[in-house]
């Protein structure tokens, strides 16, 4: 027998892997932040001895959920303005909050409660950007949360940055600091093509070419957009992408929902990839993103929650579920994005979306230990005919029950064990009485 | 001072009455079945005691939700069969499994279980159509769960009637046996237009008028429906209603995409209510209702989940989620279907839909006592800027702590205290079994 960290013991095991392999009554072997076994119970007990033993029967065990995109930070706005015209909504309540109350109190506060809420809801890897993301990058270290976070660049200035230099500076420190942390990666993210000048994206493009790192962008959100840059820059957004040189593997963005049949080849031909955002594109009514064509041209696709102002939550089994509706609902196909594409698209796709494929997304021995363990005995849980079904269709955030995130458990039995829940829900309380007045001055 | 049962003491009421009355900090006295007093918390507790209080601090005090439209025993083929096109799903899962399991052990537990989640996600009252509903108002019964129940009417046999003849007589058997229940309500329910003859039709209509009950039906769920009816009765669906004389006030149909104008105005003209399925619609790929225009049009619309086998749950939080991104998207339009719409749809519209109005939807003096406490101490829900936004938004079922259904605590902090959850569940594992051995001979 030999000794290692952690044993998970007789659960229904989904691994997320190339062949879809399910294990019925399956274990798990983890020593330090690595999956060192997995398979049948039996196997599994008869060679390792668990230092601590969680038992997962009655549960399912999967790889934790990877949220790709997202503004953490962005809690402290959650239903400040709903139901609103983009514009108004924008200028009259988002960028008016965000300039009189964003600072590094606010960043890091937001952060930890987003990490909070994902760890809670099953979430163990974030995509983020936004303004101070040393801030968030503290934020998740503290709460043992995985994450890619990229300070927000464009030309004007943010409550962080005066210039789009500083901005590039500040990423580049980030990038130095934070190169060899087994938790937190970095992305050069400029905001969008109407908010970066040409050479503000060449700029960034350069950065992430320098060290290696994915390059990512809000891209083609609505149609006013669409129409915004093709006024801008005199061509198509990806087109244009593609001739300043962005478009290659380390490549994705995020919405994407005006993308046409010429856009989706350029960025298939180029191994770019996409995050998909349903629930908040529903919300701003900004359309249904072609994603069934996407998938069929071999793009890459990845979902993320985007920001709590607009979705408002960041619950990861919701997110799948909207996302499976509303490409049946818009194709009127019932058999387009099924359960199981989904779950791919919030796990293992999504890893190779962040450039986290070898490390996360799938339970297979060698991959980091990142896992999520579903309680399945409730009744909105009964009966269980199918793993992929139940987890799109049926399981609420509420359901994850433990969460291990690079081999440390940051959730026993629904109780965090990083992050200290009162102490977070008070300082974002006490935040939101400064928002909620900076809005009445 | 004046003894009450129980007094819910300091919550944030929002009672979704005529004024959209919220009350900061509130308190409830009830007494029986009815609530006997609302207000500020300091003037109802200088004036009630409750034999038992209830502690509403940082929590939401709200009417129970209403689900207008499922099938609860059908919890037992939840996930049975997903992201098939829906004449495959039909003929080759659901009607085969129906046929060869439906009974009244299945009615009973599989509805029993539908009202144990039911109350896990703040839903208190439901309208149901199924087979054998005598068990499924045992069911309702038991769990002290308030129901409005009609058994399924067509022309040809189900597992438990052999001929529509004998569905009216079950029907008028339910109608004289519960006519006095405070909890069980039935409603006279022929399945759809393609399923039952002008004569069955004809016959339910007089059914329902001689007890002067609402009278229901799946109606225009997809575009196939729309043209399978032309082609029957050689005419559109709603003037073919209208000329057999259903329409009146207490007449309410399921589903309604594919209503035109001139069917609008004919439902409006009549009174008569639609229940929205957005989820449901979704994932079958049915398309999507024009709510927005029947509210234009002065229609009353309710919300309801349709059964587990197409949802595949009975959260009535998702729904409304789901209703307003959903009406968002399609018309893109962020506009409309706005949170405080669509909370009305699911609490006081859903009582006018069922003819239940005066008795619950609304916390109002003199109504019955059918409450739902949300616990906001939690990461998800914090910051709280508007209680609205939060309920349909970022709310889930599961964040439903306690709930009272006609003046009777049936949840505390989470504990279901009419069902033994156990053992419910255990007992639709069971069926479950068989259903899977069905399929496979």
């Amino acid at each position: 027998m030999k000794e290692v960290d952690i044993v998970i013991s007789g659960g229904r095991i989904l691994t997320m892997d190339e062949n879809d392999t399910r294990i019925q009554k399956g274990s798990l072997a983890i020593h330090g932040n690595t999956i060192v076994a997995v398979g049948d119970a039996d196997d599994i007990e008869k060679e390792y001895y668990g230092g601590q033993r969680i038992d997962a029967k009655d549960s399912l065990v999967m790889p934790g959920l990877i949220n790709a995109h997202t503004h953490a930070a962005m809690t402290c706005f959650r239903g400040i303005a709903d139901d609103m015209e983009l514009m108004d909504w924008l200028d009259n309540y988002i960028f008016p909050a965000e300039a009189k109350n964003v600072d590094p109190e606010l960043a890091y506060w937001g952060s930890l409660l987003a990490c909070a809420e994902m760890i809670k809801s099953g979430t163990t890897t974030f995509c983020d950007m936004y303004i101070f993301e040393e801030e968030t990058a503290q934020a998740a270290k503290q709460a043992g949360v995985r994450c890619v976070i990229g300070e927000v660049l464009f030309d004007f200035p943010s409550p962080n940055v005066k210039t789009p230099e500083e901005g590039l500076a500040y990423t580049e420190t980030l990038i130095k600091k934070w190169v060899d942390d087994p938790l937190v990666n970095i992305v050069v993210e400029p905001h969008a093509l109407y908010t970066c000048s040409p050479t503000l994206l060449s700029r960034a493009n350069a950065l992430a070419e320098r060290y290696q790192l994915p390059l990512a962008i809000h891209l083609l959100e609505n149609r006013d957009e669409s129409n915004l840059i093709m006024q801008k820059v005199g061509k198509k957004a990806v087109r244009f992408l593609k001739e300043i040189g962005c478009l290659n593997e380390r490549f994705f963005a995020f919405h994407c929902v005006y993308m046409e049949d010429e856009d989706i080849r350029i960025f298939a031909d180029h191994g770019c990839k996409v995050v998909h955002n349903p629930e908040s594109n529903m919300k701003l009514a900004s359309g249904v993103a072609p994603i069934t064509n996407m998938l069929n041209a071999g793009i890459v696709v990845g979902l993320g929650t985007d920001g709590c102002a607009s979705n408002n939550n960041l619950d990861m089994f919701q997110e799948m579920d909207s996302a499976a509706k509303l490409e049946k609902s818009s194709l009127l196909n019932p058999t387009v994005m099924s359960a199981r594409t989904v779950l791919h698209m919030a796990t293992s796709d999504g890893a190779k979306v962040l450039g986290l494929d070898g490390l996360v997304g799938t339970i297979k021995k060698g991959m980091k230990a990142d896992i999520v363990i579903v309680n399945l005995n409730k009744p909105h849980l009964t009966p269980l005919y199918d793993e992929y079904s139940h987890l799109v269709y049926a399981v609420n955030g509420a359901d994850a029950d433990t969460v291990l995130i690079n081999g440390r458990i940051v959730m026993k039995d629904r109780r965090l064990l990083t992050i200290n829940e009162a102490e977070v829900m008070e300082r974002v309380n006490r935040i939101a009485i400064r928002i909620r007045d900076s809005l009445k001055s």
